[in-house]
């Protein structure tokens, strides 16, 4: 698929052993399918920090206290946020709009499609809040050469992390060797800026999760995350804590996806997550619900 | 946004004065809402064709008889249906099956997601159904050089048409220039291949799908496109007629989203597509009904 692969290595046994551990660990905490031996798994995969899944589930409920006092605890959500605007229809105007509020609350990121990105990193100039970017959203059916342009032209613009989307069909095809080159081909054109992997949980079974988070991991992703917000399900607490399972510590989890309120933020946080994709960032900060799949 | 535009050109001002002819036709015959001028199309397009209105509405209405004689028409309405299978938890096999029904039925083509063209083209050697591919699917709202090397990519794998998602959001953002440059980088980047331009009608107001129209027939289009099947709505008779109106007779008209009968693609017929994009094509050339939003 993709020129920009990586070959197998001397990691690919012990990737194999990771996962299989991690699945079996996973299996008889959690009470999950087990996942099938990954044939084509590669890359490489600190063994020791994948396996410490008793720090992991659950990690971060101490992050943010839910001791009522919500005007202090809500403010402090607006650094796990990446502040998002992601439908086809979204104007100049509302991009300019998006970025005005992300620099007012102090959001992590603003994240937008390809097309705005180069608009966005302008207007966040100076500002704390950075530019992100979706990549082969939101379906991630994209061929990889269009994925690595799209993330090639994004990093040129401005963009300071790249949402990617797995490719889904892939996925449930078994096909893991052209999902991690998927994968790895966009971590290398992003030339060192973090890379999220969306996963689209709604849209997967358990083994499917894993085998998608596993292969994020061994391909150089910083951030597993679980939805689009396009894709009929969003971010649950039960997904977080799998993901967080299976990528350690060392990766960040990211929930989207009907995240529209301070309490679904502190207890997708509670559950693993250590950033938040949401379109209703503004309710959230300020004590209200939004709207919307996102 | 590309750095592969064509420059305004001797063609500016006529292509202007067709597009306020052509909309002042639509407003008074159709009673829709005037188009603004635009200010910066650009691109050649026969101005003569481009006014025959009176021939367009309806036109092909006699294409495909309604006396009653299912099993042949429906037979023949095989020839003009992109047979479609977009759904990003498409796997293999079900590509595969795809392809064995175009074959079994003729359809016109098969239409996929680019992580699949290669495999679609290398199944369909040999058959007159062709291999097409989506690009910039299905927001539309991806970077132009996104969209040009996923053309690239799928052009070499065998792609025998294009179907792009046009920039929604610049379109509705009335950044005309940057919708043309979009649609052109993605004609060019085709090489003589048809490129199909989806306007998304269902977000679109009358006045965005007469610019949407005009601005892909000025960049080389070979169709204009009703929609995406994941927009929230599908084509209407309605919305075919209008954008054969405003495309004329050289260009074609796809209506795609909601075909799910045969009864549903004599009706697209009989308001001026010529082609028709549906998931439940079988259903169609053998006299049921399908499911589904494409």
């Amino acid at each position: 698929m993709s020129s920009q692969t990586t070959g197998g290595g001397p990691g690919d046994a012990a990737l194999e052993a990771v996962v299989a551990r991690v699945v079996a660990r996973i299996q008889k905490e959690l009470q999950v399918a087990a996942v099938p031996p990954g044939p084509t798994l590669r890359g490489s995969w600190n063994d020791q920090t994948a396996m410490r899944l008793d720090t992991l589930v659950g990690a971060g409920a101490d992050r943010v206290g839910t001791d009522g006092r919500v005007s202090d605890q809500t403010a402090r959500l607006a650094r796990y946020i990446d502040h998002t605007l992601l439908k086809p229809t979204a104007t100049r105007a509302q991009i300019v709009k998006v970025c005005e509020e992300a620099r007012v609350h102090g959001f992590a990121s603003v994240c937008v499609n390809s097309t705005w990105i180069g608009l966005v990193a302008r207007l966040l100039e100076g500002c704390r809040t950075l530019p992100i970017c979706v990549v082969g959203f939101p379906l991630g059916a994209m061929s990889t050469p269009g994925k690595v342009a799209e993330t090639h032209e994004a990093i040129v613009e401005g963009a300071e992390e790249i949402d990617m989307v797995i490719n889904v069909g892939r996925l449930k095809s078994g096909e893991w060797d052209a999902v991690y080159d998927d994968v790895r081909a966009v971590v290398e054109a992003a030339r060192g800026k973090p890379v999220k992997v969306i996963l689209e949980t709604a849209m997967l079974d358990r083994r499917e999760k894993v085998a998608g988070s596993a292969i994020s991991k061994a391909a150089g992703a910083a951030f597993v995350k679980t939805s689009t917000g396009f894709g009929g399900g969003g971010a649950t607490a039960e997904d977080v804590a799998l993901m967080r399972a299976v990528v350690g510590p060392d990766l960040g989890v990211k929930a989207s996806g009907g995240v529209r309120s301070a309490a679904d933020a502190h207890a997708m946080i509670a559950a693993g997550a250590d950033r938040l994709g949401a379109s209703a960032s503004v309710a959230i900060v300020t004590g209200g619900t939004g709207k919307g799949a996102y």
